[in-house]
């Protein structure tokens, strides 16, 4: 069984009709997995529902506390980009003995031309197969969480 | 360096806006690439476009060859589904050393409504962390070319 | 009110995806209109599920009689495209006094890169302006039924 | 020949993936004109990109006075939905003799789910047959500019 857990983020970014402007309503995930005709058993767990540059200390302390808590020993983490190194390093110095990995997108799910369902079936299959730690899977890559930044100037994450 | 053999399959299935009907053009591999931001060093080509069911077993002989001869030790197929899994199987006979991933998809990646960047999402990041040997990547799961039948009732992958 | 008969055509195709082929399962119809946030008062009813290659006199006869019986005075039809210009022609024997407006789709809606859509914003528009009589919509243009021709080449509808 | 304005609004909205916010680049129209299989001679011109609500007055006057200097008289103005009634209402004021169709959408084309094709084969429909005037189309509906308003609360534009 696979744990994910929701935190918002492009990903799930949705356009406001009436507003005229992007927010978050449901996570668009279990539609996700639905389309890549998902057969590996999972839990979702929507935690929170932000854009990452409004990710507090106190929210990324909900996504460790989750992830120490959880059953699961493999853990998939929908997140914003921005901020996806930095969870991933709280996650690091907290949770022992699983295997974590965030993932993001850099269009909305709900724009046709998304890079989401690539990365989630990315982050799926890699958390099945690599060993404890914690990692991020961005742009048919994967990388340790202490190896990784997301170059801000071409939205691309690269080794460090 | 990512070797990627394009075999054709549902993946790849067009429609002929004049004949009214399915066909196959040009693979749709490296706009999934771009969709999907991959940034892994990939070659990409295209053996044949054929569905796996008109797949002969000198068709197979191409695949089965291409890979023994590529430089590459990470090689990603993308084919039909039907006949997916005995191609696994003559390559297992004639491949070593290298890691093998087979995918496809169940709706063509034309349609709004494909499973097939998740499919490649999965393949491409397996294809960097499995050990040498040829799996099929579908599902969300991925098993090993002799533990692994298609359930043509409910088109799904399952482990046997 | 407009009433809108469904009788399949490329429209309406879908991908069955345990036989790889093409079918035709329920219309996607009122999905469309959801996606246009039409306001328009509709009645919409399925008349046939056929490739208009495979429509028979005796099912022209029966989207004729349906058009002849119907309360509204303006009628939308969906149809494949191959024999929209014969099924328009019959229409225009029998029906009097009612706008009828025949569309259809070179690609199908359930592909992401269909012109349905447009067609049917084309369509459900010219139905409740023009004049009494028997139309063609497609291409964003608009034709009596003796004045159009499909050229099978180009898939395009043209004056004649 | 059909003259196309282009001012931007929500149909023409795409998403910056650097900068993780909705924004203008160029139109879609010619895309779209491309999907829909548009086969009616149109010029397109691109005026301004903006969200209606920051149209100004001066933006007003240019709309305006490119309508009054077209050759055409068939003129579609793809525009932001909130102030369509407003350039609706200065145009009447100004142009006479051509027939003007404004239209829009409430979803971004960009995204999969727009209702911006519908509306557009709407617009590209209703300019050829209606008589002079100004006219707005959604909604699978049409008004004159002095018969309607948008309601805030739906998004749905309603006689008045």
């Amino acid at each position: 069984m696979i744990q994910i857990f929701v935190t918002g983020g492009t990903f799930d970014k949705t356009y406001d009709e009436i507003g005229g402007r992007l927010s978050f309503r449901d996570t668009h995930l279990n539609e996700m997995l639905r389309l890549g005709r998902a057969r590996v058993p999972v839990h979702v767990r929507t935690l929170m529902m932000v854009d990452s540059l409004d990710m507090r200390d106190v929210d990324r302390d909900v996504v460790v506390h989750n992830c120490m808590q959880a059953e699961e020993s493999q853990i998939v983490i929908t997140h914003g980009t921005d901020t996806m190194v930095e969870t991933a390093a709280a996650l690091a110095r907290a949770v022992v003995g699983k295997t974590v990995v965030l993932t993001g997108a850099m269009i909305p799910y709900a724009f046709g031309s998304s890079d989401g369902l690539f990365n989630l079936g990315s982050a799926l299959s890699l958390v099945q197969v690599l060993p404890p730690g914690v990692y991020i899977a961005m742009n048919g890559q994967h990388f340790r969480w202490d190896a990784v930044r997301k170059n801000r100037d071409t939205g691309v994450f690269e080794a460090v």
